[in-house]
């Protein structure tokens, strides 16, 4: 029995840190905005962290991108364009062209080197969606790409790293941000975000968001996951300008799944659809205890 | 900033640590049949381990408690008769005692010596349950207790520690057991355990667990939530003769809490109730890869 | 690895860390001047750690306390009056009291709550020293007691914990300092103080305290030994006003060592004395690279 | 632990674990006889371990290779051939090369794979030994390569791993292996071994070494120094037929190096050839305890 080797430590807060045995290293360094480590566990296979903050692991990255993309597609009547903002991985990319609506699927992340590195890496993520003839890649600040679109989108996907002091989302999960979002969705558009974990201690960021959101947009659907590899339960938050999600019965969302021809999902289904809306009472009290977040006084991260 | 000092090291599997900065110990040494250690966190509050295995922390063992206690609780018509199987800390006690119709709820553990224990150094989880002249506790091995058992259950609830090798609940989860504590159950009544993991990892005990209640009992209903303070989504599993948990309503799971007096509930709700029982769909692939588990061939939980 | 439970992790330097397996937590809180952890390793022994650097351990306190005292204890012809800066734990005034010769020995620690933790919860260090009717213990800040003295020393002897930043030792590693103790002894008087580690990377603190002593004294004599429980080899400095302690060969030692019946020596012999004075190539170059400490740009060491 | 990243953790006790941050990995893998860890540290550069017990690290490898090479070297009045048993890294044979007699130098390692390794990745521990036309590699176990060896030696050093269990140097530190070295040892020829640590606690291997080479030799010198990178003070001994290494006196020691052209020593010099014999008083009450060795009933080094 051997215990000794070579070891990612993570220090999850100041007071809990998770140690990942390594099967290898994939990568470490620095692009122009983040740190990069990437790995490989024998429990979780390959991991990438983004600036010291788990992104996704091989193990059950499937579970937080279906959970990402699915419920706000499926609750659209006929997604054809979709924007992602972040989404390094092409992950989110994967799970969108399952949907046989889409025509055009628009990812814009500010790390080109980043991205480039996922594609080497991590090809497993995206399993081809980066060269697909649909989606078109743009490097750039996601508020400034979203300020000056035009074209209004049918699902917009936050899959952005935590506002980290200093880091590259810090003014993407802001009221402003969020009216700017509004404005570039059409009428039955839904805007759906990854808002961190929503567990007993640590959910200030997630009632937040749900609390901003609710500032902007008419229809705010909160639900969640258990995210194994996070070491945490998961939320993510839908808002629209009409359509709720979480009304869809799971006849219709079976219906949808099939005429769309969505397949191979490990996470996502009818039930899950519907079951992932529930909130347990703690988080409804921690949601009324959420604080506006605006770029004046924008969420900060603590390390 | 001040990162060194005392901490509690848990393996959590050979390749993955999970490291707790402690703000005190509670106490650390051996009673007769398990390894005990108990201290102080900051981001989880109390925590105990036994046996390496955390048990529950102070800040979610009220998910953990309401998810085993209240499904199968509220989808008896009138639990009367309750028998909980382990449960030494006593907050399964504490919250079947919120069940107005409840007239006698029976503890069988093996382990008086961590009873005695949890009742000084954990008096958070009990609340007084203990004490409370509906409760009777004995103190011996939980299979030999239920071989003797003639009056019937309502509900049994099994919140045993894992079958670790040589530990006090190998033969806890066997068909040859399951088979005993059906003999032990009313018509209406109903048998809940939990069942370990259900992450897409390490999943084969939970799996294992649905199988064996498949060979015993005509209605076997998993379900499962997230808890923060294992690092993992949880699983439970409800057997019984007729009654099937997871058709109740939620109106009807309302209408039951209220006219029982059931208060105080964190986790568990009408929503909670229904949304359990959804599995994702890597996880009902998992159960048809569960075994059976015998008293010839036990499920060795691996450290 | 393989052992779950508690630990106490010192960080030794950013790239460098030491986890200590617990037999038990003797102490950890905070006195007026400095942070406490007082353990029980089954490698070490009890262990000291004050500001998070460790102070000594049972294991071999003997070692350190006995190169600390006796070289320059027995360089001296005969001492009568000692005082020791520092040495809260007591094992300093326990090696002094070895020497028949010796009157008084007054001992001036800052932190009285610290002293009397020493003598409730390390009482094999000092073993009655504290009570022997030759002591005395002045609670005060050593640098103000030493400015005040007029009775000259025949040896001082500094026990001092390193000088951290805002720490209490600041300026007690200084020329300053050292010239205000060099006018306290007496004409044979010998000064001695430990300096930090004379490994091959961090020894800056070591050569600068050795370089200042020759700004102040004649003679300055640096020596060495291992330390097991720092994980380091481990400085010390003689400086006097005439006295070589590097001259005396081995016969004068074991003379006079046998004249005070100086016993139960563990580390310190006649041949360990000259070798101790032994530093190798590296250290020399090292001590020609050491810069003078003064009050106004002292030597802050960094954790 | 406030800094994330990738680390390597050694057990070095059960009780005492040494975590060194990562600031690259250059190699982990097995070769036919043994793991092998390398990678860099900004405190300690390069290190090497095998199988998981540290042979060197390139702050403090001179410390090492000197120590065990020049004691022995400049004891003979004139080394022309040498043997060396193991040091696959190419530092015990760069130092060899020193000394202006050296004929030949032979070089018997079990590892061949492992001496390529250190080849290509640690250069700075050869600096070109290898291909010096005075040294010759041979890829043999070395007992069996002893015992077969005709031409008498000056020198034999032995600079292999610990004796672990089922290891390549189980049966290289017992009697019978002694007996052949000295029968290969020509009249003036000396043997020096590392043989493990000398602290406080685990000395048990050193002492037992001292007491069976005893048993062999006529002369047998124990000598230590302290070892940065190990967190250790480091043992060795030199045994022969009739010279005596810690009689020489520094002026002797000069002389020879000089003669010879011995440069560059960092740790080496005629002082600290007469320190390194003087053995603390606790370190030579455990050499009394010492055991014999022997085939039959070899020392196992506990991980």
């Amino acid at each position: 029995m051997n215990k000794q080797g070579f070891y990612f430590i993570e220090p999850f807060t100041e007071d809990f840190y998770r140690f990942f045995k390594l099967e290898g290293v994939h990568y470490e360094g620095r692009t122009k905005y983040q740190q990069v480590h990437c790995f490989k566990s024998r429990l979780f296979g390959k991991v990438l962290f983004l600036d010291n903050k788990i992104q996704s692991a091989q193990v059950d990255e499937f579970v937080y991108h279906e959970a990402l993309v699915h419920p706000a597609m499926i609750a659209h009547p006929s997604p054809r364009r979709v924007l992602v903002l972040g989404g390094g991985e092409g992950a989110v990319l994967r799970e969108i062209l399952k949907h046989g609506p889409v025509k055009r699927a628009v990812m814009v992340d500010i790390d080109k080197e980043l991205v480039g590195l996922c594609r080497k890496i991590l090809p497993e993520w995206s399993r081809g969606a980066f060269t697909d003839p649909k989606v078109k890649l743009v490097f750039q600040d996601a508020r400034r790409f979203v300020e000056r679109s035009k074209t209004p989108y049918d699902i917009i996907l936050s899959d952005l790293t935590e506002p980290l002091d200093g880091g590259p989302s810090l003014r993407l999960f802001t009221r402003e941000f969020f009216e700017i979002v509004s404005g570039t969705l059409g009428d039955d558009g839904l805007f759906v975000l990854h808002a961190g974990s929503t567990d007993p201690h640590y959910n200030h960021f997630f009632s937040s968001c749900v609390k901003t959101l609710m500032e902007v947009f008419p229809v705010v659907r909160p639900y969640w996951t258990s995210m194994f590899s996070f070491s945490l339960p998961w939320g993510f938050v839908i808002a629209s300008k009409n359509i709720d999600p979480s009304a869809l019965d799971e006849k219709e969302v079976r219906r949808r799944l099939a005429a769309r021809g969505v397949k191979r999902l490990g996470h996502y289904s009818p039930q899950i659809h519907r079951a992932a809306f529930a909130l347990p009472p703690y988080l409804k009290k921690a949601i009324r205890a959420g604080r506006l977040i605006t770029d004046a006084k924008p969420f900060v991260w603590k390390a």
